[in-house]
Parts: C-alpha cells; structure tokens; sequence
C-alpha cells in the first residue's frame, strides 16, 4: 500500500477560500503567531505525517496494543513516533500560551489532525483524547490542578483519557456507578470504565485520566455526578513521579479497527481506591463534560473526511496503475481509472472529501471567530453556527467517511477484500467514528431537539440565507458547470428549508416522528451544506486570475458533486416529511 | 450473539404470495415432489441452519481455515457439519434426478440456500460453488464425463470450484494465461488461478475444479480459452479414487471476512503438468461459463439478502435486550427498540430485507419456469426477466446487504465495533457480495449495455407495465398505508421508466455517460423492484380473510418502504439523467 501524501493544494484552497484563513490569523489573538506560519506549520506536518505517521499505520493494525502485566505495550513504532510528535512540538500546537502551548488557532491545528488522521487514525486519538482532558482541565480545574497538570499535557510528555461510560450506561451516562468518597484533600474512586481509549500505554512518562464519579450521598441521575482528574502515576510537589496510583486498564476490546489505539477497561481502586481530584463543581461534572464535546465532535467529523481521504488516495493510485479490461471508446488497453464507473465512484469519493473538508475548516476557524473575535456580537453569532453545525460534521462526515471507505474497497475489486491491500483497513477504521463521541443517531437528536430550536432558529436561518446568496452568485456565472451548479443547489437548499419547516413543528407536535426522522434530516444538512461550500468553492476557482488544471478540476467537482450527489437532498427532504410514521406503532414482536 | 432462526413465517409468505411455490410445484417438471414437500423442506433446513450451521459461525471466523503442508484444514467442526449437510441431502436437494439429485425446484433450493447463507456464510460457499461446477459439467461435459463425476458432485461427496481468474486478469477473463497441452485423452494444465473458493480443504473425499485454461495455439483474447476439468485426486473406471493430481494449494488469502472459506491460490503443474479433460468444445470456454453466470449471480445476491437477515436479527435482538435511557414520551427505562431513531434503523433493515427476499425469490420462481415451463413462449418470457432482474437481484442486493450490515454494527453502539459482539463480523462478511462473481460496476454494465437492450428492451417494458398494474391496484386500497403505497410507488416507477428512456438513449449515443450512470441505475431498478414487490405484498396481506399480526406487519413494513426507501427512486433518476458528464474529462493528474 502506499503512503499517504498530504493533499496540501486542496487543504490550502479551502483554508484560504472557504475558512478565510488570512482573517483568521489576523485576529489580535493570532498576532505573535506571524501570518506566515501557516505554511511552515502545513509542510513541516505533511512531511511528519508521510514520514512517520503513514508507515506505521498497517503494521500498528496488523499488530495491535497488547496487554502485559506491567501493563499496555503500544505496537512497534508507536511509541517513538509519539515521542517524536512531542519533541516536534506537535502536541503543543494549538495549547494555551500560558501553560507552554504555542497557541495556533484552531483552524490549522484542524488541518493537522486531517493529516495525523489520514496518516494513522489509531495513532491520532492519543493526542485527540489528550486535547479533550486539557480543554475540560482549562476551563474548569482549579489553578492548583492546572498549574501542576496543564504544561506537561499541553507538552504531551503526559497523555489524557476521558473515562465516561460503564457497562450499564452506554451513551446514558446518567446511569454512571463509579463511586468517589472524600478522603482528606481528595477522593478515592472505586469503579470500571469501559471504552477508553488510549487508557493505558507505554508511549508516555503519565496518563491524566479524566473520570466521572458519584459522591455518596449525590443525587440520582445526571444532577449527582462529578469530574475527576485520577493521575496513573500520582505527582509530588515538585512536579516529579511519585507512587503509582491505583487505576489500571484490567482488559483491551478486540476491535473491528483501529487496532493500534488501546481500548480500555479501566479498573479504578481494585486496591482500596484511586486517588483523584475534584474537577470544577460537586455534581455539575456531566455539564463540565457537555462544554468539551462539541469540540470533541468536530474532531471526530475531521477523523470521517480524514480516513476518506485516505481511502480515496489509496484507491485512485490503484486504479492508475491496474491495466485491466477495454475502455469503451478508447483503443488498447488502459488503467481501470478510465472505466467510466471507476472514474464515477473516484469522483464521488473525491467530490464529498472535499465537501466535507470544506465544512470541517469552516467550523474549525468559526470556533476561533467564537472564541477570539474582539466582537462580542460576533462571537455570539459564530458560536451558534458552530453549535448548529457541530452534529452535521460529526454525523455527516463520519457516515460519508464509511461510505467512502468502502467504496475504497470496491475500486479494488477483489484485491479490496484482501488485508494486504490495506483498503479494508481504512473501512474497519472508519466504521467506529459514526459511532464514538455520541452515535450518528445522538448527534441526529442533538440537531433536532436542541441546536436547531436555539434562537429561535436564528443560527440555521442565517445558514439558508448564506446558501440563498451563493445560489445567486453561481447563477451569474456563465458555463454549464455553473448553471448546474445554481440548479442543482437551489432545489437542494429549498428541500432543506420545508424540511427544517418540518421539523421544527414535528418537533413541538410529535417529537417521536421528529425524532424518526432526524438522521436523515442531519444528513440533508450535511449534503446541502456540502453542496453550499462546493459551490462557493467553484466560484472561489473561477475568480483567480491565474487559472490552472487544479481550478478547473475543483469547477468539475463543484458540479459533479451538484448532479451527483445534491440530487439525494430532494429525496431526503421527502423521506423526512414522512417522519417514519409508519415505524411508531409497530409491535416489538414484529421486529 | 445469538444462533440464526431462519424467518420462516416471512419466507413462506414470500414464497407462495410474490414467488407462486404452488404453481411452481404443479409444473409437471416437479410432480414427483409433491405439492407437500415444501413444508417440510423449509422446517428441517431451518433446524440444520439453526443448529449445526449457525453456532460455527463465529468460531469458524475467528479460526479460519489453515494451509498445512498436506493441505487446508478447515476450521473446526467445518467438516463434521458438511458430512451431515450431505447425508441429509442438503446438497443434492435440486440436482439432476437423473445422476441422483432430488429434482426439487429451484425455488425452494433459493430458500434453503438462504437459509444457509445467513447461518453460515462462509459454509454456504462450498456447496454453492459446486453447484455452479455440477451445472456447468451438466450443460455441456461429454456423457462419460458427466456420468464419471457428476454423481458425486451431486451427493455432495465431491465438491466443486471454478477456477477462472489469475493476478493479471482481474476481471478481464481475455487476458487468462493457464496453459492447457494435449496429451493422449487428456490435456496437461500448467499455471497459476486465484481467488477459488474453497479451492482445497478437507471436509469432502475428492475436489472437482473447472478450469480456463488455453491450447498452445489458440486465438488471443477470449476466443482462445477452453474449460477443463481437473479433479484434485484423479478417478479410477470404477469410480474409486487413484492418484493425487498436480494441483495445490499454494497459498491462502488473508481476507477481510469469510475467514472460514479457504479463498486458495490455486498452483497446476508445478510437477510436469494437472490432468485435465476438455469440457464441451475447444476455444468456447467462456461462453460455457458465461451459461452458468446468470445463476451464480443470483446466487451471490441471495448472499446480501442472507447477511442482511443475519445482521438485522442480531440487531433486533439487542434493541429489544438492551435498556437504555429515557423514549420521548415513555414513562420510565426501556429498550432501545422503542428510541424512534432505532425503529428507524431497525425498519429500514427489516423492509429492505422482505423486498430482496421477494426479489429473489420471484427470480428464483422464474428460473423454474423459464426451464420447466410446458408453453415454449412461456419460457421465453421468463427467461427474459431472468436475465433482466438477474443483475439487478446481485448488484441490488449486496450493496444493500453491505448497507444493513452497516446498519446493525451501528444500532450496537460501542458494542457494535467489539468482535465478540458479531455484529462486525457480518459486516465484514459481506463486503465481499458486491465484488465476486462481478463486481457492482460489471452487473450494471451488464443491465445497461446488454440485458436492458435484449428484444429491445422487451422485458423492462413489460416489468413496467406490471409495476403499473401493482400501482392502480394499491390505489384502490383504502386506508393510510396504501395511499402512501400507491403514491410513492407511482412516482418510483415514472423515475424508472424516465431513466430507463435515457439509459437506452444514451446507450447508442454516447455509451460513456451511460455506463458511468450505470450503476445508480441499476440501484433505481432494485429500489424500484423492491417497492413494486412490497407493494404486492401488501395487496396479498390485505386480502388474506383471518387477518393477524405479521399481516398487519407487512402492511407497516411496505408503507414505511414506501415512504422511507422509494422516495430514492426520484433522486436516482435525477442523478442518471445527470450521466456522471462531469467525470468524463478530468485529467488524471487531477484525481
């Protein structure tokens, strides 16, 4: 299998045309960070992805982490590639400058996660798990905690767990049992974690766990849990290793991918108790959570574009060099890229990554306009296009990501099939993204039933307004690309307007089919959101003065994704209007 | 995970409403069997599947099939389980009652063959490859040859295998290399075969393989390939076994799934050359395999309907265990079947499955007729829509099979992406359906450029009219469900005939765009087919006078394909009138 090769033309494209990273990094926020990093920042991590990262990503599924009495062995290689990816500072990127962090804006640190992603995805969801536990540690440890724990994780010399769900609770977490009881100036947490992902490893010197627990005497439900920072090995004052702390990972899933990510189950206090510190709160610990999970989301959306892209490059390289069968039309024989149904599932492949590229940069630079715009105004607006669109990425591009990988799969026809090839790697990898930080059917319900009602609907309204006015514009420009392209996305954008009229009032009038419907409503988003940004995109290409094959090439796929793919838009607005009623009522015994 | 219990209420129903069992068993071809037999087939193959196929299902994956130096081993139990298969006359069930088969209908070998395949997938390919082998020998071996071998292949004793591809050919069966050397009243075969299914093991006495193979001075391309039968020990005068053959196995693949089928590298000659006699005439090698291409296909497409049965029931039996979270409007915990997105999920599993069963069946039920149809005529019509339907059934159904698969990985949450919940392994089971015996791409190929085209377009015209009379018939139903029935039906089949008008159009003008539409058009035509047959079936559920349960459940179920699945028709058509047109002429540095 090949390397992966960073598609730095088209990360750039989108970074500049579609996130507007040139304002991005003119924010006061940005200003020591140099508006010429970016590119330094883009080559130096394609290189490291392509160097390090890619290589090991079929041996480290074909090898897996495995459990020792001493406790997790990662797969050869791993550990040095994390070290490296430390000394690189590539850990650090986007932390707080306050606690050693380099302070990049969010939108770049995207654009290396696709890379890290795309290269090795089991690898990427340790510094991923990392970033998580140090935003919920920022925004609501104590300056104590962060003082002492904060710069070696910004650093990455220690890693970060999230230790959220039990066996019993699933994605319910008001279901959680982990116990933690007061004891001096912290708390001993008996109880076990599953799923957690780089929970144990030997690729660092620490582990910050992050743990959700209940007090005693905590109220049932959600309102009686609380967040706990449980050190794998306990830190004295000095900031040195003291004793190991009682948490160990007692056993590792056998996953369908992914492989080389260490997914635990966390035995807290089989000794008596882990010792573990109060994070913000008594009992606001599952709030506390809630603030970091649309970022943990979006990261997840970038994981679905990032094993695409990578099943796609892995594809199309195939399809270059396997010389199989006649083309029609063409004489002797050619590469299967000239088949006309390859070069179809090549460009549907191609088409949607970019697509949803597109979205994952847009929501990437919106969350530091949100954060960082000296308009408070501002700030609130794009915070709310970041709420609304955060399910869309997540659940969008991870269930595109599958679709994709699969059709990776079938490019190779019967070779696909064999591990060798690598391509059923990238789909046994992707198939977990719909799944973790909230399934495709959670993000669904998070749409529905709470950001598209936020405002009044301000926030989507706004959106179709946006989409309105690039329909407008592609309908001013002369050519067939973009004439379908105006066509196609007005039909598309006005199914999605009656089926957002649709679920707001299902919603107050008949949650269930509201509900019944919701993914397919998600995914009406995604597509015309794709399709909004693709077109925005072709207008963008249209405009440089200097046009090349790459521009003309994003103008073909602006418009096959248009004619290919925007087309399911009207058929989803209809599929929502039918609400799954006929689902409602069906006795258990008939399923 | 649990065993398989064959759905036999919904198999039945299949049968006799969509497929006509007692009409197929009145053909005077089958008045032996009597009109009872059915019943009992259907019970007794239910128990093998439940109780000797299924519990090897997962133990049989996780194993695989080993490469020892005397050969391959199958998985454990593997080969006690086809010993019974065969002494229960499983495998001769329709053979040819002339060298020993039971001559039952196809038909009910379809549902039998279901049966297994969603029990035991990668079991199930042995006996269906030597079926392909038994029909290939039959229609055009010389009468020695077929009264030599063909009883045993028959009984099961001996299996069967098609060896045809090799690494540089692909699909592209022109460019097969084997040698094939005359000598005395045999040939000598020399050259190496991949990708053959159960290509060695040791669950039966004796292998048969078929083999494309060329005489040293045959014509180029596919005029040049002869078939060959090449036993894996050679057979005395009187039917006892003589000497080993030269023909090995030289390596096993190591695939995504059906880890419990040996998929071999297949080595002739290595020590001088195999023994292999000439079957039916020199040079027309392939159209003698292309005879038995139709019903291998459909076979492979009872695949997808089999691993989507498996998957659904695996998914359905853990929506209605696992308890979790609060159902908008239901007081207290429930199992996750009542969360509408679940039923969501969980429908569109179930209805997919009762319109590809009925699919299958109908083919099956027409392959009867079209070879044991008193009325020349008669069977001439059949075969037509045999030949029609039998791309759509294979292409249709295993990408729809994949897409369920999917599905109930998904429906598992976390649990899904464990192995040992199985859930996985049916996913990677069926990923290759839509790529052997020809690829999604060569079944849509085939529909547009030559099936769609036969008698000039004869069958698709009269299929139409069917859907139509199906539609006007629904209409004239009262109630709810067949408002809906008859309206989404409606506008599907006007999708189908309007891309049916511009395939054939754009078939002679411009074969390009047409074959890069191909595909989502042979997707539109099963969606379509799906619909008219749950349509029907909802007719004769309506009609039956002691109105029950499932008969109610089968009205929800077609409404909710109706109003969930169809509405796809419209976007599909869209999107082959659209004919990929922006994909033809990007440059290929540009993918």
């Amino acid at each position: 299998m090949a390397d992966y090769l960073a598609p730095l033309r088209d990360m750039r494209f989108a970074l500049k045309h579609l996130a507007g990273l040139d304002d991005v990094l003119a924010l006061p926020a940005f200003a020591e960070a140099g508006g010429d990093i970016a590119d330094a920042v883009l080559e130096e991590a394609a290189k490291f992805a392509t160097g390090v990262l890619s290589p090991l990503n079929w041996s480290g599924d074909q090898e897996g982490a495995k459990l020792t009495p001493s406790g997790v062995v990662v797969a050869a290689g791993f550990a040095d590639a994390y070290q490296q990816f430390v000394e690189n500072g590539w850990a650090s990127m986007t932390g707080d400058p306050e606690y050693g962090g380099q302070g990049l804006p969010n939108l770049l640190g995207t654009a290396a996660s696709e890379m890290w992603n795309s290269a090795n995805m089991a690898f990427a969801l340790n510094p991923m798990l990392t970033t998580g536990a140090v935003e919920a540690l920022r925004a609501h440890g104590s300056e104590a905690l962060k003082a002492k724990y904060l710069p070696n994780m910004i650093a990455g010399t220690w890693t970060g767990t999230m230790n959220l769900t039990e066996p019993q609770a699933g994605s319910d977490l008001a279901a959680v049992r982990t116990k933690a009881v007061p004891h001096g100036d912290h708390y001993l947490i008996t109880g076990q974690k599953i799923f957690i992902t780089w929970g144990d490893h030997d690729a660092a010197e620490n582990i910050i766990h992050l743990v959700l627990a209940r007090l005693p005497d905590a109220p049932e439900g959600t309102k009686g849990i609380s967040l706990f920072l449980v050190p794998k090995f306990l830190v004295n004052e000095d900031g040195s290793l003291a004793a190991r702390n009682d948490a160990v990972c007692a056993s590792l899933e056998h996953k369908l991918g992914i492989h080389a990510s260490p997914t635990c189950v966390m035995a807290f206090g089989e000794q008596g108790g882990a010792v573990g510190y109060l994070v913000g709160e008594l009992n606001r610990g599952l709030n506390h959570m809630f603030t970091m999970m649309n970022e943990a989301r979006q990261k997840v959306g970038v994981q679905g574009l990032a094993i695409a892209e990578r099943a796609y490059q892995q594809a199309r390289d195939y399809a270059k060099e396997r010389v199989q069968g006649r083309v029609v039309g063409v004489p002797g024989k050619q590469p299967i890229l000239h088949h006309p149904d390859v070069r179809r599932m090549l460009l549907t492949m191609k088409s949607q990554i970019e697509a949803m590229r597109a979205l994952a940069y847009l929501v990437a630079a919106d969350v530091d306009y949100a954060h960082n715009h000296p308009d408070e105004a501002a700030r609130a607006r794009y915070q709310a296009r970041v709420e609304l669109l955060t399910p869309v990425l997540k659940g969008w591009c991870t269930e595109v990501g599958v679709e994709i990988a699969s059709l990776g799969v079938q490019v190779h026809g019967g070779m696909g099939f064999i591990e060798e090839t690598g391509a059923a790697q990238h789909l046994r990898d992707s198939r977990i993204a719909p799944i973790y930080e909230g399934t495709t059917g959670i993000q669904a319900a998070d749409l529905i039933a709470r950001k598209l009602p936020q405002h009044d609907g301000a926030a989507m309204t706004a959106l179709l307004a946006d989409m309105r006015e690039t329909v407008a514009a592609a309908a001013r420009q002369e050519g067939a690309a973009f004439q379908s392209i105006a066509r196609q996305l007005a039909a598309a954008v006005e199914a999605l307007v009656s089926a957002t009229g649709w679920a707001k009032q299902s919603m107050a009038a008949n949650p269930a089919a509201a509900l019944g419907a919701s993914v397919n409503y998600m995914m009406l988003a995604g597509y015309v959101a794709g399709g909004w940004l693709m077109a925005k995109a072709a207008l963008a290409a249209a405009a440089e003065p200097a046009q090349d094959d790459f521009l003309r090439a994003k103008i073909t796929s602006s418009a096959f994704y248009a004619e290919q793919i925007l087309p399911k838009a009207a058929a989803l607005s209809v599929i929502v209007h039918g609400g799954s009623s006929f689902a409602e009522h069906l006795p258990a015994e008939q399923f």
